[in-house]
């Protein structure tokens, strides 16, 4: 077998039982690895309807069939699981070595199942599987845990664990690998936390088989020097890390501010790529196989935020930036390195926290309910303890890991919440670049940018892509939404980075797929397999409980305009949009995916609708 | 067999034989690959005393263990002959993904003997190896050259071949691979055009086997993080290629100006990475493996001298700026892409053309001589001319084609060969940077900047090599040379790329050989192959007819003083260094190897002295 290694690992902590099976290489085929092939593993394994935190619930590691190959950025996986922020499917993508490291010690998929009676770590060196006792470890911080855990296993070993956030089940926790990467929506690390399992560290001695190795080097080459070419995958990410986009997005008047109250931050250079290049980064970092370095290792040496530690991307130091209305970058950080240290998403938290500032500033919240902090926008220090409390489990940071949502209907106030499906939406205001908000609107894992990054054609004008299409239009819109969301599911199946399409798309993964694997895959194959996971992803949300009603965005993207920028007076047109892209997608009215669509996908067969 | 493949390919074109043979373990061992193991394969083969452009010389092509890995720029080869520029031993380094094809075809050493009767190219897939006619392609440019072969063989097919240079034997003719990238000095393209060997073209579908995929892979992640991390190997390679040093060097007097006339050149920002990157550069690109992306694809608008390719490197543009005088940038990228296309080393080339300009204006050669050209310092076009006449083998190229040494001694003025044992000196000023001058006069390969770059250690400060040293001083200077040299000649054998010294040196090299072929490097050991490697390419030489009287400078370095500049007033000081450089060396006054110090790498047992 070749790109896969034709083997599921599957763990259940309730018995303790190990075993493997072989994996299923028809579904490899149809859906091709990590957030694909573990969606579609997951879809048949569980009730979509059941509760997250139970221990029915299933936790899947998932490596693509890149991963761990020498294809560029050829080193992520995927966590999928029912994620508990909002009850879709989750998929949460990371990079670093751990995918590479897990599929090198012989496995396609980890499949955990049920809940251990105390805290345990999962040790897997090729063969050896153990579940051990991680008693000393529960309530460690992520630095703390991986640091223990290579002492007690290996040097070498590949770490991806929660912290104490994960534990005290934040519903936004994150899983975190190599120290610093994070599988960080959707609340992943909340599952892992409720199943006692505190990490899982890995050795593996094998690699990657390839069936055409000639066509391979070619096709790899042929992306490499595509990516290399592309001012942003070749050079800008180097320089400035994801964080380049700051002034860009501030300047196009989409950069959401005080929780969404306007689209333009006058300080976003502040808290921007150039700013951090100039003082906090040490130096760019790569994961496995990656040739962008998109990484910051960088290092606060103002003392009252002293610390050191990798990032903020750009939705972070949005976040933590004109999110919460904050200027300060060395806050932003150490804000950023508490989620890292704590096991948090930095989206989910920033945005809870700018939702926090605007209850209280509303008097939604009070003084008392956050124990006499006053949370108000551009408090560096307020916002820094809120995320530090969240992390940690202490007074009003319970109520903020239950997310911005759960915060503000609590509040009597569940319009504030800045959320599509109750998962908060990151940095880009979706009524300045319309197209966005269809893509946060429909996202099958509710507010997200990763599900179908239409920036690239709205304003980065990206020519991998085609021309700029004007960021301010409805027209075209959807077509460039679904193009965009089968491309990046496609993508995130294949055990690639996302930013590797600042410089390749289809066709160029698609064909180092097919060297890899052995198995032909045209563009339009390889597209077709973004089409088939993501409508078996609306399938499970369906089956879950939810409808096209959820396909919407909150009322204030949708009906107060933007006050000032570039984009001032503009609210988003969903309403106008959304049928479109229904049809487009072979769906009905109600956005339920049609007999025929099915049919077209393979997806009949399996048992649906 | 782990990290090399086990199979050397010996092609006998006299009588048209090919065979295979088992690697010599043992050998690999002590001697890696690539430059090392090619020496050793080429020293126990031919009689150091032959001309090298006769049928006796053998040329072969050696990837290294780290060739076609994922380490970072692992993706070397090296052709290692005996040299007809200067009749030393010659191992000319290239990258790019020809030598990944070579070793994925299952070889570590391909060794060409023989003469054919008439032209042939070699191909190669795997298993079946063909000496086919060439007839076709015999006077060919390396683009259509390239063109032309992956048609009749592979789409996929790397190419290296000759351009119409190598078969006319100018005596510093490269091996062009991947259409544009040189195992450029020494002249290893006339001893291929002897041959009558026009190219070989390989498609292989084999891989790299590991021996510790484990340790590899962090060995790995530990040499790419190093590497990025490096303000020069992490981003100014990528923004500036290696043309990044213009400015640094000529700003610290050390850019050799109009022939080594001066050592600074008053128009140097004219023809840096900086105005490079503004103007003609398209985009960056990187080899096989590669994080560093050096590579500078480029494009002159210019009507005058229109053109697409790649480079230049910093040699070149200094070559065909500074050296000839000339500030006209598009003129020197033109050469540059003309010696890319008759395939000509740029730094001897470009020297040669300033030595005929200071023979010209000090009346040593004649208009009649030029065919008409007035060949002055700073005139853009004579010097495009004259590299064009020189590829083509035209009039006065014809001359040129020679090289500096031998122009200059014809005229009777040979100390105005800007040279070291024949071979002319790159873009670093040995007045004006002390220990180069002794890397210059020691070098294996004559002048040569690539046998040790102390430059890191004396100009950049580089910190993986500890402090900097003053340049303008000798203390110390002869064990840096040393330890540079034994560094740089391990790392060639390796395979990967000297440039990742720009973040790491032999501990990480010696980590990731180790982890790759299973054989435990210490850092040590790592160090003694290349001081092996060194002494053997030594007693090569002393056997050819070179003695320690070779290891000079031209006069000029030693007593003519720089007149402006950072270094305004300096010699170079070498008499004063080579004595302490020979002991340290463990050789004798006489600059040969003593008993002891053969014995200590393990020579002597394998027939020396």
């Amino acid at each position: 077998m070749h790109g896969w290694v034709g083997t599921v690992l599957r763990v259940n902590l309730t018995t303790g039982k190990v075993s493997r099976e072989p994996l299923n290489v028809a579904l490899a085929k149809d859906y091709l690895g990590a957030r694909g092939l573990g969606s579609k593993y997951l879809f048949d394994e569980i009730d979509p309807t059941i509760d997250p935190l139970s221990p029915e619930n299933k936790l899947i590691f998932a490596p693509g069939p890149l991963t761990g190959s020498y294809a560029p950025s050829g080193g992520r996986y995927n966590v999928v699981t029912k994620g508990p922020l909002n009850g879709t499917i989750a998929a949460s993508n990371s990079g670093g070595t751990w995918g590479p490291a897990l599929k090198f010690a012989g496995y396609d998929l980890l499949i955990i199942e049920g809940k251990a009676p105390k805290p345990v770590y999962l040790w897997i060196k090729d063969d050896i599987v153990q579940i051990r006792d991680a008693a000393h470890l529960w309530g460690k911080l992520v630095p703390e845990t991986t640091d223990a855990l290579r002492e007690e296993t290996d040097d070498g070993a590949k770490i991806a664990c929660i912290g104490p956030a994960g534990e005290n089940q934040v519903l936004f926790a994150a899983i975190m690998n190599d120290m610093h990467r994070a599988a960080g929506r959707s609340g992943v690390g909340a599952v892992m936390g409720s199943k006692n399992l505190k990490a899982v560290a890995v050795v593996g001695s094998g690699s990657v088989s390839c069936a055409d190795n000639a066509g391979f080097l070619s096709a790899v080459m042929d992306a490499r020097h595509k990516i290399q070419a592309h001012p942003v995958g070749g050079t800008g990410f180097r320089l400035y890390g994801s964080e380049i986009l700051m002034n860009i997005i501030n300047q196009v008047g989409a950069s959401p501010t005080r929780n969404w109250q306007d689209a333009f931050f006058p300080e976003a250079d502040k808290v921007s790529g150039e700013t951090l290049a100039a003082n906090q980064l040490q130096r760019p970092k790569g994961c496995f196989s990656c040739i962008i370095s998109c990484g910051r290792v960088t290092k606060i040496t103002n003392p009252k935020y002293k610390g050191e530690g990798e990032g903020p991307e750009y939705e972070t130091a949005w976040g933590f930036g004109g999110d919460c209305g904050v200027s300060n970058f060395d806050a932003g950080i150490k804000a950023n390195y508490y989620c890292n240290e704590y096991g948090m998403d930095t989206i989910s938290m920033a945005a809870t926290v700018a939702c926090a500032m605007e209850l209280y500033e509303k008097g939604f919240i009070t003084h008392e309910d956050t124990g006499g902090m006053a949370l108000t926008f551009g408090d560096p220090d307020a916002m820094v303890e809120a995320v530090r409390l969240t992390g940690a489990g202490e007074g009003f940071g319970k109520r903020l890991g239950l997310g911005s949502y759960r915060l503000a209907e609590s509040c009597g106030h569940p319009e504030l919440s800045m959320s599509v499906k109750k998962q908060e939406m990151p940095a880009y205001d979706a009524r300045g670049i319309q197209g966005v908000g269809l893509n946060y609107a429909t996202s099958n894992r509710g507010g997200c940018h990763m599900r179908g990054y239409t920036i690239e054609t709205e304003v980065l004008g990206n020519p991998v892509f085609g021309p700029k299409v004007d960021q301010h239009t409805i027209e075209g819109k959807p077509q460039i939404c679904i193009n965009w969301q089968n491309l990046t599911a496609a993508l995130d199946a294949t055990g690639s980075c996302q930013f590797t399409t600042f410089g390749i798309a289809a066709p160029e993964l698609a064909a180092m797929v097919s060297a890899l694997t052995g198995i032909d895959y045209s563009t339009d194959d390889f597209l077709k397999c973004g089409d088939r996971i993501w409508n078996l992803e609306r399938l499970f949300n369906l089956k879950a409980g939810l409808s096209g009603k959820d396909d919407t965005l909150p009322p204030r993207l949708l009906h107060e305009p933007i006050k000032t920028g570039a984009s001032k007076g503009m609210v988003n047109r969903l309403p106008e949009m959304l049928p479109e892209y229904y049809r487009l997608r072979g769906w009905d009215e109600n956005g339920v995916p049609t007999p025929e669509k099915l049919q077209e996908l393979g997806l009949t067969a399996q048992g649906f609708p």
